[in-house]
């Protein structure tokens, strides 16, 4: 990439004009694979790192020097279809990591992401998707240092695969949040109305007669987990409710941290059309997935800043309390339902979504 | 695991009684991922950051005070067959990223590793293969502190592919080893014979009539680079030569370094049953991969210091020199042959052997 003229204009639709199709030879490590990565895939992730080209990415250790903790987190992902309305597998395979290091109380620093391809893929899909993911780290503030790309031959893989690798930074002073500090007295926040991400994937698929106009939430968080530091609200844990939905999330957190958490139905924002289409499939919109949602547990003193913090948020104008921490029984998810009853939120069994995520 | 009723002994044969096959709700985020995590994978890679649970792993940072820079770097491994003479692809996707980490000089500390697992692979064979990552782990020096498991439909991928991703710490005052670093006057030193990881792993699709007992070297290099930097020798670049073999890492260098390389073939050490095959199948074997060698370019003064390094370690013992660098021209590699001639080595231009690592 040191030759500026092999870097095509990011504008540029079809980087590889003798290729449409991704061959095995990108693969290779050879001469394709050279020239895929100096013509898509760096023109695209544009920052000087990817641009050196040694095995591994090297950044100078100073950043670290006022940090008081370092977070690292992958995630494989393998959704289809690869484009939904309201985002695509490049803008989901970022954030998704994104949303991971913000979960502990991290900074987002460096992403390292991995291609699956499948032989005879299109590149010009291949292109969409690097330039979604682009977007979204630039979106983040997260630099894309490192990559690798395989491919496989037809049949091996559906498509194409993106494994995110995520570095973040809890700076020094910062406690950071985990699992298993959760306290009874915590006041249970969301950010914003549950299962968009999960029915909107669904409906893509177009195999099952649901017609609906909701799209992904799929979305950075780093920047309301700032906000919500910034605000001073003691954060306990914070965890975004991705595959098994807010009921594997709750009941994660309860295990993690032998508490009692009580969620009150009525206060869960769940949009009227998810609502209607689990209400059709036979889902408990707790159960479905989310990329761009939190759930957040600070003291009950903590709740107005809390909200006042989210609120400021393009990714947190709907946040809202739904519900408490209380110390037993330990373990346990409850929802509080508005007949007066109370039911047991289990952890999801089995398998609600495939490859939703 | 908190609970320890629930880690079953490192001997464990079966350690999913109830699940010979990994099933999609092993994907799904709920109670059978719990379990597959619990049972499974923590067990065996055991350690306190991932015993944790919570969306990335979080480490103090006081090992990065004493370091200069961060190395990150990623792979996806969609090696077949998944098992071969000398690994498979737990040792593989270990030993991989290690080696990525080290070429730049790192010392490698963390292990992000990402599962990809067709619905109905058999767990025991999970289990071999997870075994067989933690013990290429414990032999790196390296721990898995953060992972990701995912279930893909039966047909969606081909069995089991596997993204390691490692952080490694280049330490105060060492100068990190960079693929732009080669300069004229260096040698050129290969830690030993080329081309056994891809003909053991042809040989092991026994689609060829190929019979050989030819082992992978698939190993970590990490401690060959320590004895190489311990040593005093001045180290301007390293490569392991995986895909596209020694060719296509002797022209990433010579192109990004802008010399040129002269090996002289002679030197080239070659087991005689890889050089038969390499006859046989009509293949170059300085395109063929390798898992457990590296190449390295130090000045000539440094030559014998860094032969006697090599030569005490375990994946050095068959180290010699092969060859030397050039100012012109620049970004070419050139071969001297036994007779007297000279030939350019190419880049290799397609797909030699698809899915060798």
């Amino acid at each position: 990439m040191s030759d500026t003229a092999r870097s095509p204009d990011r504008t540029c639709p079809l980087p590889l004009p003798h290729h449409d199709r991704i061959v095995l030879g990108h693969g290779s490590g050879g001469r394709l694979t050279a020239d895929l990565v100096d013509r898509l895939f760096k023109p695209r992730l544009e920052n000087p790192v990817l641009r050196e080209g040694d095995d591994a990415a090297v950044v100078p250790a100073g950043a670290l020097a006022e940090s008081g903790e370092v977070a690292l987190s992958t995630d494989a992902h393998i959704v289809r279809p690869l484009f939904f309305p309201g985002g695509d597998i490049g803008r989901l395979s970022i954030c998704g990591t994104v949303n991971d290091l913000a979960m502990v109380g991290a900074r987002p620093a460096w992403i390292a992401a991995a291609f699956i391809i499948e032989e005879g893929f299109a590149t010009e899909d291949l292109d969409r998707i690097v330039r979604s993911a682009a977007a979204a780290a630039r979106e983040a503030g997260v630099t894309v240092i490192a990559g690798d790309t395989k491919v496989a031959e037809r049949g091996a893989v559906d498509g194409l695969f993106i494994t995110t690798t995520g570095v973040g930074l809890v700076p020094t002073g910062r406690r950071s949040a985990r699992a298993n500090r959760v306290e009874p007295g915590d006041a249970v926040l969301v950010s914003g109305p549950l299962g968009d991400h999960g029915i909107a994937v669904l409906a893509a698929r177009g195999d099952l007669a649901l017609q609906t106009t909701i799209e992904s939430d799929t979305a950075p968080l780093n920047g309301l987990v700032e906000a919500l530091y910034a605000s001073g609200a003691a954060v306990h844990a914070l965890r975004d409710p991705t595959r098994g939905g807010a009921a594997a999330a709750l009941n994660e957190l309860a295990g993690a941290s032998g508490v009692c958490v009580v969620i009150e139905e009525e206060r869960v924002p769940v949009r009227r059309e998810v609502a209607a289409a689990c209400e059709i499939l036979g889902f408990d919109p707790l159960h479905v997935a989310n990329e761009g949602r939190l759930l957040a547990f600070v003291p009950e003193a903590d709740v107005d800043r809390t909200l006042a913090a989210f609120h400021a948020q393009p990714y947190g104008a709907a946040a809202c309390r739904i519900g408490r921490v209380e110390a037993t029984p330990a373990g346990r998810v409850l929802l509080e339902t508005g007949i007066g009853g109370t039911r047991i939120v289990d952890m999801p069994s089995g398998e609600l979504l495939p490859r939703i995520c």
